[in-house]
């Protein structure tokens, strides 16, 4: 895995082992990256620490879009509300609160959502049904519907291009990082771009969970090949990574596409779709990586690989046990190479495995052998547990199929954090 | 829930809600308290610390024995030995080494169980089939063998009828206080005791994750009685309890009953069984919550109850889920009742669940009723969170099924521990 780094030391991007993205740039920017979008953040009291807490992403004109929400029982109004837009029309507004969660509240939840959805319609003078909500932070609590009101002018006013990033900081809440990224490629002659924001840290898990990513992009698309390169971009990555293995009840994920760019339009499975998904895929791999590297007390990025399997099943399985594992998690944040425990987490995952075929690597150096410790000298060991990023390999050895699972340390900021969150 | 305390204020029992135990009175003493079991203990240098690390229970007849063992697809060979045996005789010892799990270390695992047992035996003069093992510790290092051989001649002369504290005690790993518990029941005027001792600590989960336990009684018992108590007994205890939701590759529970009290034979289904089922059980509910309460770095015991399920599959889901949430257990570390996160937890258990209907109550102050917050006031909720012991209840409203699950908080003392437990 190669890493790039800023200049102050900070991982900003990977770029993929084995895969070459000839055919697509990254450029600067955020969701205002692709032509037509707008964006505009502001700070309505939500949020006591006086943070933006209020973030708008607007397309000059109505957008082919999908989404992908938690599978969460108990959901925020917000999800409900936007679910029901998405599958009527073409949205051309999303509006989010941070600080919040607009959960847990009863009938009020949906009221609310309609208020503020079509007061900011009315201000927009655009359709109330074009306009998406979702909602990230705390449950239970009302939301504070006249601050937000009160907000939505200031908002509006912000509306800029230049804005992409001021938009993915306002929907942060225990993020350290803002998260953003922009690509573009080629359509037959004309430049698409495609850009995307999220925010993660805490609750993170396969399936996705409290986790907000908003896409856009100015490709002219078919809306069933938009439908599936988001999915499999999102199946790709949100949906592979985990930190705590809980779930939320506003996940939401949201791709636009305006159209903008002028390009032929994109059918499903041409080349041109075959560009166009790789180019949605590396922007939700990268997103998913950062929300990793930005776990709540997160201080390494962990790369489980489970090949070997007899179906892709049991692969994800195993890996999913091993990322979710609190005993593999510490170890990592101990720095302490004791392999058994992601031995005895397969053997634990209700995959179909014949422990007496098992290997296990770190990086690349074999610490278990069919099923028994190799003796690797410890040194060389420790040293890859003091990188800021390793790599775990299960090969289970009996067939043909693999997983792979990224997820991050269990560090005592982790329970510092999640411990203080309300107080 | 009532809660007796020791002189110095640790928890030394729980007395059961709305049940009594006229026919059981709790005596001093372990699993040496039932008559003819004798047990011994000593350091041989598996432990670093010098702390006693082999221990051996021996019963001066062979025993109806009865046990269960890890599901993990990894298992120490111990454990594998130790299941061959109890399949076909009747046991009469059990030797124990704490801080080696003898797992992932190839065939020799089964070999060295073989020989250690075998070495015992001879000492002991019985059949070598006639001894078990059991072991704990870190997994993928050789069992010091010679180490253990050399010990056996001072444990055998350890054994005596007043150490069974002791056997608790060399069983012990990361444990900060031994377990043990002594009863006696009365079957037709005949004095019968049950007694156990386990070690715990880490990696507990629903159905048991590195866990001993080790019961004795001197009834005189049917096998299949003995087997269906035991069996009962540890579905009501050790399979709802949880520390981390790791499962280990050692767990072992076994029971040995050696008939020594001269009752007459307890059958299935009798009178004198439901007395002795009482026992066994109250015996196994007692060790498995002094476990939880001495889960690694826990601060609190938690007791978590989901009734009004429509089924009992859907009240356990959702009551492990909300156990093994992270988000809830650092909530609770942090003395904070934010309760979305137990609504979270239940949503994404995979339990068919209205959550309109779903309350939730912190001890008995509901903060959530028909899926919406009460606005209980914070202060006695605080206050309830300043307790040792806290009571999560949830009601779905939607059957009569129910489900109980024991566990502790997430502390950072939690992830210290296990961050730093081979170095």
């Amino acid at each position: 895995m190669t890493v790039l780094r800023s200049a102050n030391g900070k991982i900003i991007l990977f770029a993929e082992r084995n895969q070459k993205y000839a055919k697509m740039k990254i450029i600067r920017g955020g969701v205002t990256a692709p032509k037509g979008f707008l964006a505009g953040s502001t700070s309505c009291g939500i949020k006591k620490s006086g943070k933006t807490d209020l973030a708008l992403l607007y397309s000059a004109v109505p957008c082919m879009a999908t989404g992908t929400f938690t599978t969460n029982r108990v959901k925020s109004g917000s999800v409900v509300l936007s679910i029901q837009r998405l599958k009527k029309g073409m949205p051309q507004a999303m509006i989010v609160n941070s600080g919040n969660a607009n959960c847990c509240v009863g009938r009020k939840e949906i009221k609310d959502a309609i208020e503020i959805t079509g007061l900011a319609a009315e201000k927009l003078a655009i359709k109330k049904e074009s306009v998406l909500i979702a909602s990230t932070g705390i449950i239970g609590r009302p939301l504070p519907v006249d601050k937000i009101k009160k907000g939505l002018n200031r908002l509006i006013k912000d509306l800029s291009e230049s804005n992409g990033t001021n938009f993915a900081k306002a929907i942060m809440t225990t993020d350290t990082v803002y998260k953003e990224i922009a690509v573009k490629i080629n359509i037959k002659g004309k430049v698409v771009k495609i850009a995307g924001a999220v925010k993660g840290a805490g609750m993170i898990c396969p399936n996705m969970a409290t986790m907000l990513a908003f896409f856009t992009t100015d490709a002219a698309i078919q809306k069933e090949a938009l439908k599936q390169a988001f999915r499999e971009a999102i199946y790709d990555s949100f949906n592979k990574i985990t930190v705590d293995g809980d779930m939320s009840t506003n996940d939401s994920a949201v791709m636009f596409a305006n159209g903008m760019a002028g390009n032929k339009i994109i059918k499903k499975n041409g080349k041109d779709y075959a560009v166009f998904l790789e180019a949605v895929k590396f922007a939700a791999r990268e997103l998913s990586r950062k929300i990793v590297l930005d776990g709540e007390g997160a201080a390494r990025f962990i790369e489980i690989i489970v090949k070997g399997a007899r179906t892709e099943n049991a692969a994800e399985l195993a890996a999913k046990r091993i990322a979710n594992s609190s005993l593999v998690k510490t170890m990592i944040a101990g720095g302490d190479p004791n392999w058994g425990r992601i031995a005895a987490a397969v053997g634990s995952s209700g995959a179909d495995i014949n422990p007496w075929r098992m290997d296990i690597y770190f990086n690349r150096v074999p610490v278990m052998k069919n099923g028994t410790g190799t003796n690797a000298s410890r040194k060389p060991l420790l040293n890859i547990f003091k990188k800021k990023e390793i790599e775990i390999t299960v090969d289970l050895k009996s067939g043909k199929e693999s997983s792979r699972v990224w997820t991050c340390d269990l560090t005592e900021e982790y329970v510092r954090i999640n411990a203080e969150y309300e107080t």
